[in-house]
Parts: structure tokens; sequence; C-alpha cells
């Protein structure tokens, strides 16, 4: 989380891939190519018109070619589509005017954190390790963050110890970024008794929850668990969407939904929009209309709801999971224990504990030597309490990739150890 | 340009509109909708089409469907054509690898502001008024902005006084925004040799020009100046870009172009491109490649120039600016002297001089009695320098419009003189 290890991060992610080009990537989460099979050039122009034809009996008073192609509303245009499909989908409700679509959720998170961290005492919590956009989303908006303690399995704990520790240094926890659903990078989903207890921290410090949910759609099996957004009812929650994983990267849309009221106080919330809107049309003036008409038709097209457009890849990424948990078992077998690694029921992520420390030129020697590109779990941190692992994703990647990629990692720590 | 006045301008601009829908709008410096009749469903499809096909055989190793709709290069795609087009069209010699593709203009300036003023005692030099964007931007990156004088007529000697200003207060002048062709607000034209003043100045104090030039392919008569990053011999000046004007707002692509040099500094020139498309990828990640692909498309069809693209729209802005400046005219010829304005000789606006103070009520009056909404000059300025001013866009609007629109003006000015 340091800047040099963010530009680390970055030149990672940006450039080993290319750098390696016959290495096998385990590094980046990216979805499946294959989804994007149903995304060809008559499709995308399919959803486009469609939105359009939707589009215009809403809209009076506009000639017809300008509706989509001149500047365009600053809030954005596909509100009330996003809003039935997160109703659908994830069982968050809200109305359109709650809702600011933005370039992609990370904008969606740079918005928040400027608009909810404006002083120099204003601190938002982040969980250690935590997502690495959140990290440099706080860096470009000069937004200071604090890791919450990688040691208190306590969530709720946790949050109330950061806000107490800050509070004596005349700071103050404004919000905490949060992914509850298979945590980028760790894979953890919060179950529902610490979202419960968490949330009843942050209602009574006023620290506002943003829940970032970019892999919720993806569960592979067992019961999904409430987003906190539907367990909030006291205003504390504003919920943060992307399309990247369901749909696109390439179509940038995203979305902030705040709750009806922030803590009890409706104005405060409307205020809280108009604000967010403001700095909005000062980064990217609005979201391109085009993308959001290609969502939009998506969207009219699958009536709001994306559980069956999201099918194939659900499967693609639970059989993806399978293959690297069956060959992590075979391939450090005759090891017992010194791997260790979880078992996540869902998303792109597994985070693997390793008898050794992993940093960027470890990974590159692993890349060049062994041909597979991992992860330091340390970039994503704030302190060395990561050093000794890695994030594996079995999102983009092939189960003969999987395979050979982590038959390769084997090589690489067994020489290692 | 303080935030209550910005405030009050995007609400001008994104609601007073919607809720006087029947008054006549010069207030919003749109293209006009005219512009987007080439660009119906099929255009833009065969647009990314073309594009897809000429991006598939620059692209090895990565599978057809995921070049277009997988996370993509944050630096851009379609730098390779950008710097056709910019070489073709405004004189501007650059290389791919020293452009970022930005979501839209706005971006660009963030980026540009943010990384040239890190410190808390840098600051960006404006005009006085500037354009609200520049201003909305500095203070979403919160990065202090010092307007020049607005009574100083001659460039290089304002920009001269307030670097001098600043250096006595502690603080340092670390870039300067600047449209020098049909300037937003004000329609005003830097002739060369005051670009060429203008730049010896910012050379000698190590001040980066953020030269923006949205409107230079709009000029209705006379010889076109070249750009100052034409000029630019030093490696002083950033060319800020867009493609709002000449193609569709909706695209929201835009481009930032580094001089070849910083200050005569190559190695400095790299590492800021560096820091421009990591700062990107904290804000938007990387612009759509959707989007990206249509301009690349139609740059591709056009090869690389838009100057016949552009020339219905040419004609078009040039006969409402004509209509604009025969009413006006007509219109304040009983009362000659009184009223003032400018001729341009392109771009979106000019400018009215009147002998009573324009604040948002008096606009929203004026829209409210008279149908006719006006952009108060104040709204642009730091100052009460421009408080007897409006700027009147000839862009949006039809003859008829225009002439009725500047017939309702008098009818408003006369009113209150």
């Amino acid at each position: 989380m340091q800047d040099s290890s963010q530009a680390a991060v970055m030149t990672f992610l940006n450039e080993v891939a290319s750098e390696f080009p016959k290495a096998i990537s385990l590094a980046a989460g990216r979805p499946t190519d294959l989804l994007f099979e149903r995304l060809d050039h008559a499709a995308l122009l399919q959803a486009f018109v469609d939105y359009d034809t939707y589009f215009a009996k809403r809209t009076t008073g506009i000639a017809s070619l300008a509706r989509l192609l001149q500047y365009g509303r600053t809030a954005g245009i596909i509100n009330d589509l996003f809003v039935q499909q997160i109703q659908n989908d994830e069982n968050v409700s809200a109305s359109a005017d709650r809702v600011v679509i933005t370039a992609g959720c990370q904008e969606a998170i740079v918005l928040c954190l400027a608009e909810l961290c404006p002083q120099s005492t204003d601190v938002a919590l982040v969980c250690n390790p935590t997502y690495i956009g959140a990290a440099g989303a706080a860096q470009s908006t000069r937004v200071a963050l604090h890791p919450l303690s990688p040691t208190e399995p306590d969530l709720a704990a946790a949050i109330e110890d950061s806000v107490i520790q800050l509070h004596r240094q005349g700071r103050r926890a404004r919000a905490l970024y949060l992914i509850p659903d298979f945590d980028n990078p760790t894979g953890r989903v919060l179950d529902e008794s610490q979202r419960r207890a968490a949330l009843a921290v942050c209602i009574r410090h006023r620290v506002v929850v943003l829940e970032d949910n970019p892999y919720g759609m993806f569960r592979y099996e067992g019961c999904s668990v409430p987003p906190m957004a539907a367990l909030d009812d006291a205003g504390s929650v504003i919920y943060l969407s992307t399309y990247s994983k369901t749909l696109s990267p390439a179509l940038r849309v995203g979305a902030v939904t705040l709750p009806e009221t922030l803590f009890g106080d409706r104005p405060a919330r409307e205020a809280l929009h108009r604000a967010l809107v403001q700095r909005k049309s000062f980064i990217t003036v609005n979201t391109s209309q085009i993308t959001q008409a290609i969502v939009g038709g998506l969207l009219l097209n699958q009536q709001c709801s994306l559980r069956s457009w999201v099918q194939p890849s659900l499967v693609r990424y639970r059989n993806n999971r399978d293959a690297m948990l069956a060959q992590l078992q075979v391939t450090f077998a005759q090891r017992p224990g010194a791997i260790r690694w979880n078992h996540p029921n869902g998303g792109f992520f597994l985070t693997l504990d390793l008898p050794f420390c992993v940093d960027a030129e470890e990974a590159i020697r692993c890349a060049t030597n062994y041909g597979v590109i991992i992860m330091p779990m340390a970039f994503f941190a704030s302190d060395r309490s990561q050093d000794q692992r890695i994030r594996l994703a079995f999102s983009g990647a092939d189960e003969t990739q999987i395979r050979d990629g982590i038959v390769a990692l084997g090589r690489y720590i067994f020489d290692k150890i």
C-alpha cells in the first residue's frame, strides 16, 4: 500500500504478462475470455439498438440522434434498469435517484472516498490486505487509509479498535472499504453475523461502509449471504457495482448506490448524491452513453437479471477452481502441511501460504525460470504480514493452464524449500 | 471559481435547460445535434468493426473476442491513429508512446494537474475567466489555482507577474492551463507572438503549459495560428485533446500528449508518462476500448484527418455565428455602444458586455420571463471582474432559435437598462 508497492503492482499487472508471453498467468483477476462469446459485433449493436428504442420512449423533446450521442446526464441514463438488476440478482433495494452510474467501479471508489473524507484528519479504513484499486483511489484523491489489524480475526472488533485508535490521534474514521463476498485478494467471505456485527460498529461510530461486490454473482456452492446493503436499515452502506466481471471490463460501467437515508437523514443522502454527481462531472463529465446503452440493452434482453447470463462462466470458474484445488492437492501431497491454501466457494481467487517470502523480484524469477506468473500478497498489504502469501487467480486461465501452472509453481516452491 | 460558484454552474448547465424546456438555450457549449447524422447505429458498428479488423492485424496472441472486451492497455489502444490525426489536422508532432488516451479531456486535465502539482505549495495558473472544467478538475484533485490578472492584457506579462507573486509567498507555479484557440468562455484567440512570448516565460520559469484545444478545428475564416505544442521546442507543452466536438461527446474519448522531452529531459518525460498512466489506472482503469474502437474506426475511414468530417458542422457554426452577430447588430442598433460584443473567427462562443451585473438569479429570471437561457461570465471568474458579462453559445441552437433568442435577450436587457 506504499506508493512504490502500488507502482510495482501496476507494473506487474500491466507488463509482466506481456514480458513473459509464454508464461501461464495466475496473476490477473480477469474474467474468462469465453464470457465474451455472446458479445460479438452483432450482439453489441443489438443491445445498443434495443436500449435506444427503449430510451426513445422515455425521452421527450430530444431529437432521435442526439439522445445517445450528445453530452449526457451526469448521474447516468440506465439507473432504472440497474436498480431492477441489483434488486433481482443481489437483493439490494434502491431507487434510480440514489444511483450514480460511473466509468467503472474504480471511479465509484474515487468519488466516494473523496467525498466522504474531505478533511485531512478524515481516514478510510481498509482490510489488510485489501484490493489494490482502493489503495490507488485513496492515493489519487489524497485520502489517508488506515488498515485494520490483520491479526484481529473479528472484523467488528478490528473496526472498533481502529476507530478508537484514530480518535486518540485526533483523526476520524469516515468510511470502511470492504469486499464481503469472495474478497480480492483473499477470497474470504464474511458470514451474516460478521456483517451484522461490523454494521453495528460502523453505525455506532458513523462510519460509512463502502461495500464493493464484484464477485457476489460468482458463487459455486453454498447459500449466498445477504449483501451488507440488504442488511442495512440505518443508512450506513453505500453499495458499489461493476459490469466488468458479469459483462465486459471494456464497457467501463459501474455504479454507486446510496442508502435511502444517510444514518437516518434523508436530506443528507440527497446532498451526498448531488455532491457525488458534481464531483463526477469534474472527473469524467458523464459515463459514455454508448457503453451505458449496451449495458442497458443487455439488461432489457435479460429481464434485468444477469443470473442466467453468467451461468456458463459460473460453470467454467467452478471447474477452474476445482482443477486448481485438485492440482494443489496432488502437487503438494508429498509435503503435507508445508503449503496451505483456502477453499473459496466462489469468486476468482485463492490464497496460498508459503514457508518463505515472495516479493516482486521473486515473482519475476518464478515467471522467468518456471513459466508461471503469481501475485505476491505483499502487493496488497500495508505491512509485512502478507510477505509469505501469494494470490492465485483461477478466473482467466483454462483448466490445462491451471494444472500446468500449479505444477510449475510446485517446482518453484520445492526448489526454494 | 469558488466551490459554490462551480456548484451553481453545474446546476445551471445540467438542470436549467430541463427546468425551462421551452426556453432557447444559448448557454451550453454543445456541438450541434446535426453532427450526429453520420453516426447512426450502422455507422457506429462499421467503425467498431473496421477498427477491430485493423487491431487484429497488430495484436498477436490474444483471442479474437478478447481483443476489445477484456481489460485493456491503460495508456490506450488507438494512440497510433490519434498521433497521425493531430499531425494531419493540428500540425502537432508526437509519437504513440507519448500519448495517454483518457475518458474525455476532463480526465486528461485531472491527471495532469494532479501529477504536475503534487505539493501543497504547487499552483496551477489559469486565465480569468477560465473553463469551468479546469477549475473543477483542480477542486477534485485539491490543486490550488492562481488566476492571471484579468486587467493585464499581455499574457506573458501576466504569467511573469503571477510567478513572481507566488514565489514571494513560498509557492510555485507548476502549470498553466490555457485554451489558445477560441477560448471557452471568451472566444479569444492568442496570436503567434503572444503564444511565443507566453512560451518563453513558461520555459524560463519551468511552468508546463497545458494547452487545451477543443475548438482549433472550428475556424470559420482567417489563417490558423500554430498550436503552442507546434511552437514548442523546449519540451514545455502538454497538448490536451477531445473528440467531443469533432465526433461525439458520448464517446468520452480524449488524450494527453506529452512533449518529446520535459524541458530537455527525456527520462523526465518518460517518468511523467508512466506516472500519468498509473494515476489513470487508479481513476478509470482504462478508457473503454469499445468507444476507443469507434474513434479508431472513424479515423481509419477518414485517413486520420477529421478536416472533411467536420466541414458540414463548420458551415453550420459559421452560419449560426453570423446569424447571432447580425441579430445582435439589429437588436442593439437603437442603443449603439451600450452593449458590446466580440467577433470570434471560430469556436462556439462570443462574449457580451452589459451595463449591469448578471448572476445566476438574473439568468434564471431571464430564462423564466424572457425564454432565453444565457450564461453569466461570473460563473467562470475568480473575482468580480466578469460580473457584467455573459457568454453566448452559438453552437447548439439553429439559426431561427439564435435570432429569436437574441431578440428575447434584447427585451430582457432593455427592460433592465
